[in-house]
């Protein structure tokens, strides 16, 4: 490669205010949501449309040059660090919702479209985007399609690729691709699927069409306290096989329950190991009826208290909470690292026992906030980067807590995807004729690897070395 | 190749009774459910467990020999016709229910379980495995999973792919692989969506685990008449912007009403254009106000008559009606020939409309029975076979109807999968760049192009004649 002759290219073939090579100009652009890992790149270019992202795909594959592309940069795995020797490519600036569809029950955006910008537009519709990210004020579909991403609302509305159903795709030749279509079963292969979790692997979004759900009439809120962590758990898969799905399923810890309460006075009980909140949502008489259940469920799953929000003031108050926890954690902690894992619903009582004794194991704190009516946990380890092994601890505390979520048959991401953050966890949970097809997949897209290389599949040579590395250890 | 030396290696690695090469034996394996495509393979290997699988696959990868792979045989677009110089791999003898898991609420199965036969292992545990496709008695979970079957009951629970975790494949290698989790998301690409209607082309399906739905408590059925189709397929998207999402929701045209009723008495309207079937379930309450909102909704959408079965007789009586409406029509006409696509919900009543004009070109009957709230269309073509050119319509007006399909935003398919019978269509729904990415994905996963070839994805030049072809009749 040469970088000049692609500047050059570029140059020519972009409106001189996106493309930014002056250090000041890149300097926003190096890092994503987890600036631990941050590099800078040859060029950014802020796309404004499909063909400037054509024009770039393009030039980087005849100079054989890296391409990274991000959206709002919200990602916490690093799946957007740039690459030295490449082009960053931003697609934050193609915001546009171009197409609200009524009878199909639609929305057409382009990638750089904030994920509440869409429900706010269909709001008028009576519609609305269901899947909803905790950063869904600043992160963009695109984005959302690239690391697959959940929310509160995915237990009962599915994730990202439960709610997509086409995208327009720029491969890393600069082929423009449709995928999908408005239909949910479509022939051949499974693209539509495969890109979604690809990472910015193998292709380029510039158009997504999203599914969009009716708002419901109403919403309703309970909260169930717990006298053990256990309980709580339990109760969680109870109402699931009792047949609700809630539009919200959530837990909090007694650590995350007293950091919480002491920032925002949610109400939230301060003696109790655990408690869950729950929305339930639809026509206000069936909300009424799975209220009933629900309560039976939790009653008899041991819940020491079951509390109906009275009115929207106090619901917005518990949920106000639940958005602030990780803020209020912040508050007792000179630092923290949250992680991300799920695990099958009936085994998360198991695994927040094992995080608490690794933790001990570290001399670490560990809070937990989540989804676990999606058994989509995430352990937030407390730590003093100030103290010079305090990473290095957090770091092995991470590992033994994702790999525990494998061992119990779960996954080492809920949402946040494999980034540069968990590629070596990919060795703990693939096997290497599994990481083989992966790459041969990758390899069939992106013949020449220039699509955000080194992230999400590791060489299989780093997976030996790092299964042995972790042998070593045990 | 040479089918000698093939042979002798499968005799060495095989049980004597698994392998069949007698022309009398092979005979029952020489076509799937749509007869019209048969042809002989060298032998035919009726396997009884995964070692014998990767035998298979192993021989036919060292002497290079086509390798189709069928289960129960009830698939309708010669997805598992053999190949004549190839092995065909039979796995319904592989059918163990191998483990019940209830409180991951996840049946493990050997790929020729029947689908019904999982439903029954599940229910004294109070669960059932949703997807249930027409051929349900019959048909095994792995031709479900090769096809991405649907069925009645895939509006409110999603089709084959939203209900299976995980599967254990064998590559073109002869390599086991491990696929998906107990969770839902992975890190990786999405190896699991795309090994979903994947036809057998991308590997060998020797394991499945499925999510299983709790059995709900109460069914309860409505059927809705009305004077004319479009306020019948308006409905349909009436009741899904309610909010409510029936476990079923299906319509017959009047045809297919007048076909059924004269053969089994299920008591439908002989004078209603159209009529819809739907079921709810759930707890009873729930179910009692879901009652109330679509009948409300049926009342403000046109309904000349609404009616609520009284008891399990009157409901399982409709049922009976809908389940036979195939073979009513079929006394109507000497042969008739049922064809699977699918459209956005709400071009449903453009599609019909469509679907009649079209039939009159031909002169010919179409009678449509399907999955109204999927916008899956099953459109019966009623013929005489021993017209001469008879045939030659069908399929004429069959290309006809499946392409009007995509011009509104639809597919070629719903739950029949490509296989031979659309494999011309493919040229109409995609450009050469999508066809493209599809045989790279192939490739990737299947080097020798050795598993299903010629099936699902056609070649490029074909796509182009089939265009040229189709462009000359306009």
């Amino acid at each position: 490669m040469s970088a000049e002759a692609l500047l050059k290219e570029l140059r020519s073939q972009l409106p001189a205010d996106c493309l930014l090579t002056e250090r000041e100009q890149i300097a926003p652009f190096e890092c994503d949501a987890l600036p631990v890992y941050c590099s800078r790149p040859v060029a950014v270019v802020l796309a404004r449309a499909e063909a400037h992202v054509v024009a770039v795909a393009t030039a980087c594959h005849r100079h054989r040059v890296p391409l990274v592309t991000r959206g709002a940069g919200t990602g916490l795995s690093a799946g957007a660090k740039p690459i030295e020797s490449g082009v960053l490519l931003v697609t934050a600036a193609m915001n546009r919702i171009l197409e609200l569809d009524r009878d199909a029950m639609t929305a057409r955006v382009e990638p750089g479209a904030v994920n509440l910008q869409v429900s706010r537009a269909a709001a008028p519709l009576g519609l609305y985007y269901a899947p909803d990210p905790s950063s869904q004020i600043a992160c963009s579909i695109g984005g959302n399609v690239a690391e697959n991403a959940g929310g509160v609302h995915c237990l009962k509305y599915g994730v990202t690729v439960q709610n997509v159903s086409a995208l327009r795709v720029v491969t890393s030749e600069g082929e423009v691709l449709t995928i999908g279509g408005q239909c949910l079963a479509q022939p051949g292969y499974d693209l539509l699927a495969l890109m979604h979790g690809s990472e910015g692997c193998l292709g380029i979004i510039t158009e997504v069409t999203v599914k969009l759900t009716p708002l419901p009439a109403t919403t309703r809120t309970l909260m169930a306290d717990f006298a053990c962590v256990r309980a709580a758990s339990d109760a969680v898969s109870a109402i699931v096989r009792a047949g609700v799905i809630p539009a919200a399923l959530e837990m909090m810890d007694a650590l995350a329950i007293s950091a919480t309460e002491a920032f925002c006075h949610a109400g939230y009980a301060l003696d109790a190991a655990a408690i869950l909140i729950i929305d339930l949502d639809g026509d206000p008489r069936e909300v009424d009826v799975e209220l009933k259940l629900v309560e039976e469920v939790l009653g008899s799953s041991g819940a020491t208290r079951v509390q109906l929000a009275a009115d929207e003031t106090q619901r917005a108050l518990w949920w106000k909470g639940r958005k602030s926890a990780f803020p209020a954690i912040g508050r007792l902690s000179p630092d923290y690292y949250c992680i991300d894992g799920t695990v099958p619903r009936h085994r998360i009582g198991d695994v927040l026992e094992a995080i608490q004794s690794f933790a001990v194991n570290y001399d670490l704190q560990v809070a937990n906030v989540f989804h676990a009516g999606d058994g989509n946990l995430h352990p937030i380890i407390m730590f003093d980067g100030s103290e010079p092994d305090a990473l290095d601890r957090v770091e092995q505390l991470a590992a033994d807590i994702l790999e525990y979520c494998i061992a119990v048959g779960g996954s080492i991401t809920g949402e946040h995807g494999v980034g540069l953050e968990k590629i070596n966890q990919m060795a703990v949970q693939f096997t290497d004729a599994e990481i083989a097809q992966f790459m041969a997949i990758k390899e069939a897209l992106d013949s020449l690897g220039l699509l955000n290389p080194d992230k999400q599949i590791p060489e299989l040579a780093r997976c030996q070395e790092y299964r042995a590395l972790r042998r070593s250890h045990e």
